[in-house]
C-alpha cells in the first residue's frame, strides 16, 4: 500500500465563485500542490534543485478524472490526502482525496509523466529511477 | 449530432508553468469559458440574467475526465470546440476538444448539472426545460 | 499602532511562471487571503455569515500599490504581514509586507471599502461599524 | 506620443467571486497579457522566441498601482488600452485602461524591467535596445 501525505488547504474568498462555491479548476490547482506535497513530504527537494535529476521540470498530467462530490466555500479548511495507486515504468498514478472534517468533497485520479527539459530542448519523458519510487513508497 | 460552438483561446505567459507550458488547471478554465460561450453563441444571455430561470447560476460540475496529448505555450492562439453528448433530466455530458491549427492538444468530457441558488437557500439542481435543450442543440 | 497579523503562504509549482519566478498576479491574490486572515484572526467569521452585517460581501479594493523587490520560487514559505494604517468612515487602507526568511519580498497598500450586496440590489459601500473596527485593532 | 494598443477582454464565470464581481487580481493578469499584446501588435514575436534577445523572458514587474473605478461581471466585453509612458534605461512604465463600452473601470500603471534567464544563471535586467523602443514607439 502506498504512503499517504496529507496536505492542508484554507479555502479563499478569490477560490470562490458567483454561486459562492469553490470554482471547480481550483480543485485541480491543489492536487498539483498536493503532488509536490506528495514528493516534498518523504524529503525530495523540489523538482527544479533535484541534483540527481537535471533539468527536471516535475511531473505533466497526461489525464485528469475527477468527481466533485460536495461544493465547498470560502473560509474552510480541506485536507488533500495523497497516494500513488500504481507505478509503471513513465508514468505512475496519483489519487487525490479531498476532505472536510472526514467527509469527501472531491475525489481525482491523475497520470502523470516524469519529464526533463534541457536547455534548448524540448520536454520529453524519462523512466521513474527505482530509488525515487522506494523512497517515497 | 449536437452542435458545435468554437471559442477562441489565446495562451498567455501567466498561463504557462516553469516548464514554459500551460499549467494544466488552465485548460479547465478554458472549457469552463467554452460552455459558457455554447450557451451564449445560441442567443441566450449569461446565467445571472436568465429570466425564465430565476437565480440561474449555471451548470456546476459532478465529474470531469480530461486527456492532455500536447502541450501548449504562450503567444499561440487555440480553439475550443464545445458539444453536448447526451441530454439526461437533471443532467448533461458536454465535450470539449481543444485544437491548435487542427491539431488535437487536450480533450475533456464533463457531467454537469444545472443549478439554482435563490438567496438564503442552498444550491440545488433542477430538471433542464426543454426549451433550454432545443435552443441551443 | 495596529495589531498585525501573519499568514503563511506556501508557493506552488502553479503560482510561476515560464521565468520560474511568482506570476506577480498571485501577490495580490495572496495580499487579499491575508486580508481575510487579519480579520478571521481577530475572531470574526467569514464574511458570508457575519450575522451584524448582512449580506456583506467583505471589502472590495479602490486602489493597490504595490512593490516587488525581490523574486520568490516554488517550493519556498512566505508570510503575509498584515497591518491597517488607517481608518476613514467607509474605507481602511491595509498594508501587507510578503517576507522570506526575514527579507521583503513585496509590500503592497490596499484601499479597502466595507461593502454589502443584498439579493436583487447592487453592490453598495456601508460605514465600518465601531466595534468592528475595535474588535480587530 | 506612445503608440496605444488595442486588447480585447471577454469576462469568464470564473473570473468573479461571491460577489458576482470580477476578482481584482484578475485585473492584474489581463494587464500582463496586455503588455504582451502591445508588443506582439508592433509584430514583435513571444519573448521566447525573440531571436535578437536570447534567453529574453519578458519584462517582470517592479511595482504597479491600480485604481479601481467599476466593477465587471461575467459575460461582459472588456478593452485594455496600452500605451508607454515613459522610456528609461533598463526600465519602462507602461499604462493600461480597462474600459467597457468607454467607460473607464480600471487603470493601472506599471512599471517593467527587461530580464533575461540564462539557463543555470539568476534572472537580471539588460538595457532596452533601441531598436526594441523604436519598433513598438
Amino acid at each position: 500500500m502506498s504512503r499517504v501525505s496529507i496536505c492542508p488547504v484554507e479555502v479563499h474568498f478569490g477560490d470562490c465563485d458567483p454561486a459562492g462555491i469553490v470554482f471547480f479548476p481550483n480543485f485541480s490547482r491543489w492536487m498539483d500542490a498536493a503532488s509536490h506535497h506528495f514528493f516534498r513530504s518523504a524529503g525530495l527537494p523540489p523538482w527544479h534543485s533535484l541534483a540527481e535529476i537535471p533539468h527536471c521540470i516535475g511531473n505533466p498530467l497526461l489525464e485528469i478524472h475527477t468527481r466533485f462530490l460536495m461544493p465547498a466555500t470560502y473560509g474552510e479548511r480541506l485536507e488533500v490526502h495523497t497516494s500513488v495507486d500504481e507505478w509503471r515504468r513513465k508514468v505512475f498514478i496519483q489519487r487525490h482525496r479531498i476532505l472536510r472534517g472526514g467527509v469527501l468533497l472531491c475525489e481525482g485520479v491523475e497520470t502523470r509523466a516524469l519529464c526533463v527539459k534541457p536547455p534548448g530542448e524540448p520536454l520529453k519523458s524519462i523512466a521513474i529511477p527505482d530509488w525515487l519510487r522506494e523512497r517515497v513508497s
